[in-house]
């Protein structure tokens, strides 16, 4: 077991379950293979190995700090950014044209997730590459030219700024302005919150990637137009974007969530990228990758707390079996043979890779709908994307919290200490269900536009490839019981819709959302339950044909042992919530007389 | 709302539910009414205003520190320590010749809730008392004249000193040596690690209840002896315990967690308490204090974080109905008024009141087992208190856990910065299900000892009293189908419960405990749910005999909606986990062939 995350589980995931290297069917991928596939995986580790995972704590201890204007981060950021960016490791995604690598997201997201176990406060990389894709798909081409190529080596820093102190989670009251100008360009005036990597020292100039209301505009979401705005003019003036203030945050350290404020001299200039008017389209369709990133995000950190409280459980001798307590004359035993310790461990493993399972799942339909020459295909992987999308944001970040909180109680008060990484882990996470829509947010797009998109196709497509899935497993002895609960679970689930949906077709959006946060979660339990019974299906399969011996022959029979775990231990939880789901008591939408609290 | 703690809670719980000033028909209490027990928590909460709450970042932020084997913590530790010992409210359930208040243990522990939830960081006066109860439960009467005084005014620490680097949960191997002197004294020598305020400078000594093995004694638990291990002795002269360590925590870093040496020059000397070998225990018989003490800190820091994001729902603007999405003209709403944030709000004060509720019932039967003349009453009494503990410790910390992430969640972007408390309460309420035995020990307490106790004696006596709660709801229709939830949550736990007996008998205790976590999470949601049919028992009768206005009938509609709202979203917990405890398949016990992890 590596220190961050399980290269041997990645694999399997990779070529065993989801068959990457296949998708160079599509002519877009037909430069990758199996090989190139796992060259750019050890580049990356190589990378996390060397240059990131060695330097968690001290990123940590040392965040970025703000002196009359200028912001310093860790130096360590620097080999990190060259290294990425010499390597051609950010932006993977892009088109060769583009300067990229046109490698699957499959892939990509791969890559995200080992980053971000080795030393998630090293997140500069992703946002760069997401910033640098806005411009990619949707700016002219000089400032394409202009632009991707410096971020893409790691030069210039992207970001993206939208949330502003009076809008957060609520877009559409935006109010940063843009007063277009005779050259072209505009004029920008704003402030923005919460900005990562939103400055810093390690780069020579910072891209924001910002939203802002041209004058005169409509009101609310149809109103904002999206604008690059460097730090630095082409000409190396200085854009007036001033670091107002950085945040002194829980976790995730090593990155600047910044203040800034655009236009303070009343100087700092934007260049509109695409129609006006139309910069939340834009970023909406840059936000599924995001948020497939901060997914992956919860599920490396949870990896990397799950290989440090393993590698504790088996090193740590604490009292005897359970059944041996008198014999006082044995050794105390490793605590990993304590059944509650197992079980804290089992629910880790079955968190983090169910996961990165379902985020590959994710991925995967990223891949398809954007090669895919058949347009029915396209469609169909495009709306399981949609469905997909918030739930694999979601899930691997509010259970990845707990998994890693469980990660710390198996090192008891020595998981409280910073003498192991685990209180750290605790931290850092904590921000992953906040980031690119908290977890009610993507409950909301969940229950009120996804499961209400086309008369609910995405979820009947999803469901059908479910029931595939379900298919396989029943050829397998060992494995008909689990598929006929997930079956039972889809039953659940639909009885549940159906009880919801009255409300949406009344138009009472409140009622109907009311407790989408519940149906996310028993959604999450659902989908995670589908991708523990494929890995099941192939690990078993891999059992029967492969006859493997020694390290292989407990990697499968620890799959199929997993999945089980999952089953019998976190799949019940969709009982409770169902009930509470299909309840008719009304408690949380205020009445006209406001409830003390 | 305060800023910690509501004080009509409080007296909601203390005064109308468990009317703690009826304790007085028992002598040993005949010297406490209601208005002494207010004065009381006025006093304290004057403390906690004026010394404590103003100081919870500053503590924070400015750790203990060892410099050459000194100590330093926050000098307001010094103010705080001060002022409590001045108030005589250290040790206030000491009797009267004890130099204590013989306040009734129900009170006394509101006063721990109510420092704690002001700066849990100031955690000192809990285990001055500890340790002085041991003293005077079990020491002579010279070791009683020598240090109760002194540690009761605030001027001596006390610590317990009982875990070891190679013993955390298992202290039957502690090594620890203590030789017999000509002068009735012991040379004591050892290592103790996570002694909370081991050492520091806002005290004139430290006096350490240590667990060590005199020479020759027998292996195991039965082996062990107490001992009082001052720093200073009484001529002054220093006593060869040295600070070896202190460690670096997650949270509550008010209080130094201290690695201590004992006899580095051979010259520690402790002094014996109670018989040889009886050290173990006279330990549990302080443990169930210690126990409800640690539930209480849960409990506090919780509520501190539900007050802090309450205050922020109110006046945090943000979007708009979801049945208004449309309405860009009107102003944003406070967050409070959106189903989700209510939501995790409700769940909030649920966990907090419903805690709180909990650990006093636990109390009062401390209380009563104490000083009750009637060996029929203290007997029952006595049973419930040994079964109700180790619920009362886990429930508040573990639930008090996801509370304060919820509490966190409500603030977004702003509560994973250092603008806010909640990120440090989040950080300080982490230690609680570790302290003083791990959830994992509470629940093989609960499940393995308590369960099986005097054949069932505990639980049985503990079911009669949820009877009469049930019975008194049925008499209010609108608490009807809430009495007859919690009855088949009684049915369903007894069903669990017939489902594992049969492993204990058979002597199958690893298979019998296997999952004991998951019997206590629900025997804690079924306890909290009797709890809370107790509260809305009560307000349903002040609503119908007082016809109260304005604040307080918003007090008690809420208490009732609160109450609702657990038996709604919580209660239904207990499904999934019934179908787990009842599985029969095994997957966290070791088989021969060792699982790959």
């Amino acid at each position: 077991m590596a220190q961050y995350y399980s290269r041997r589980n990645l694999n399997f995931l990779l070529h065993e379950v989801f068959d990457a290297a296949s998708l160079n069917k599509y002519p877009y991928f037909n430069a990758h293979d199996r090989e190139t596939i796992d060259m750019t995986i050890d580049a990356v580790t190589q990378i996390g190995d060397n240059l990131m995972y060695p330097y968690l704590r001290d990123l940590d201890r040392n965040p970025p700090e703000l002196h009359n204007g200028k912001m310093t981060v860790h130096p360590k950021v620097g080999d990190y950014l060259k290294a990425m960016g010499e390597a051609g490791l950010i932006g993977t995604s892009f088109s060769f044209e583009d300067g990229g690598q046109q490698l699957p997201e499959t892939v990509s997201s791969c890559l995200g997730f080992i980053v971000m176990a080795a030393n998630n406060g090293m997140m500069y990389t992703g946002l760069t590459s997401g910033a640098a894709g806005l411009i990619n798909s949707f700016g002219t081409d000089e400032l394409k030219q202009t632009y991707v190529a410096n971020m893409l080596s790691g030069k210039w820093q992207g970001t993206m700024a939208l949330t502003e102190p009076q809008a957060g989670s609520s877009l559409s009251d935006i109010t940063s302005t843009a007063a277009p100008q005779t050259d072209g360009s505009y004029l920008v005036k704003g402030q923005k919150v919460f900005i990562s990597a939103g400055d810093h020292d390690q780069c020579e100039n910072i891209i924001h990637l910002m939203l802002a209301r041209i004058e005169g505009a409509p009101k609310g979401t149809k109103g904002i137009s999206l604008f690059v705005v460097p730090k630095y003019r082409l000409d190396g003036a200085d854009n007036d974007v001033t670091s107002t203030g950085v945040y002194h945050k829980l976790g995730q350290r090593g990155v600047p969530a910044m203040h800034l404020t655009m236009g303070d001299r009343d100087d700092c200039r934007g260049w509109l990228v695409g129609e006006p008017h139309k910069g939340l389209s834009y970023m909406f369709q840059m936000m599924n990758e995001a948020r497939i990133g901060v997914g992956m995000t919860g599920a490396a950190i949870a990896s990397a707390a799950y290989c440090a409280s393993v590698q504790y459980a088996k090193e740590r001798p604490q009292s005897r079996r359970l059944n041996e307590k008198g014999a006082l004359d044995s050794p105390q035993i490793p605590i990993i043979q304590h059944p509650d310790v197992k079980r804290m461990l089992l629910l880790q493993k079955a968190v983090v890779e169910g996961s990165l399972s379902l985020l590959l799942e994710t991925a995967r339909c990223v891949d398809i709908a954007h090669a895919s020459e058949d347009p029915e295909e396209k469609e169909k992987y495009h709306l399981i994307l949609e469905l997909l999308t918030p739930i694999a944001k979601t899930y691997p970040t509010e259970m990845g919290l707990v998994a890693v909180s469980n990660g710390l109680q198996v090192l008891g008060g020595y998981g409280f200490t910073e003498d192991f990484p685990l209180e750290q882990y605790y931290r850092d996470i904590r921000i992953t269900p906040i980031y690119e829509g908290t977890t009610g947010i993507q409950s909301q797009d969940l229950l009120g536009r996804k499961m209400t998109m086309k008369g609910g196709k995405p979820a009947q497509l999803l469901f059908a490839e479910v029931a595939k899935t379900i298919a396989e497993a029943e050829t397998h002895e060992e494995l008909k019981p689990y598929a006929q609960k997930l079956k039972a679970e889809l039953g659940r689930l639909q009885e549940v819709t159906m009880a919801l949906m009255p409300y949406a077709m009344q138009g009472d959006i409140e009622r109907y959302l009311m407790d989408a946060t519940l149906f996310m979660e028993m959604f999450g339990i659902i989908a995670v339950a589908w991708q523990w019974l494929k890995q099941g299906v192939v690990a078993k399969n891999a059992l029967l044909t492969q006859q493997p011996e020694g390290d292989e022959l407990a990697f499968y029979e620890s799959k199929i042992h997993t999945m089980k775990f999952y089953f019998h231990y976190e799949v019940p939880k969709t009982l409770g919530l169902a009930v509470r789901l299909k309840d008719t008591e009304v408690l949380t939408i205020e009445t006209e007389k406001e409830l003390a609290l």
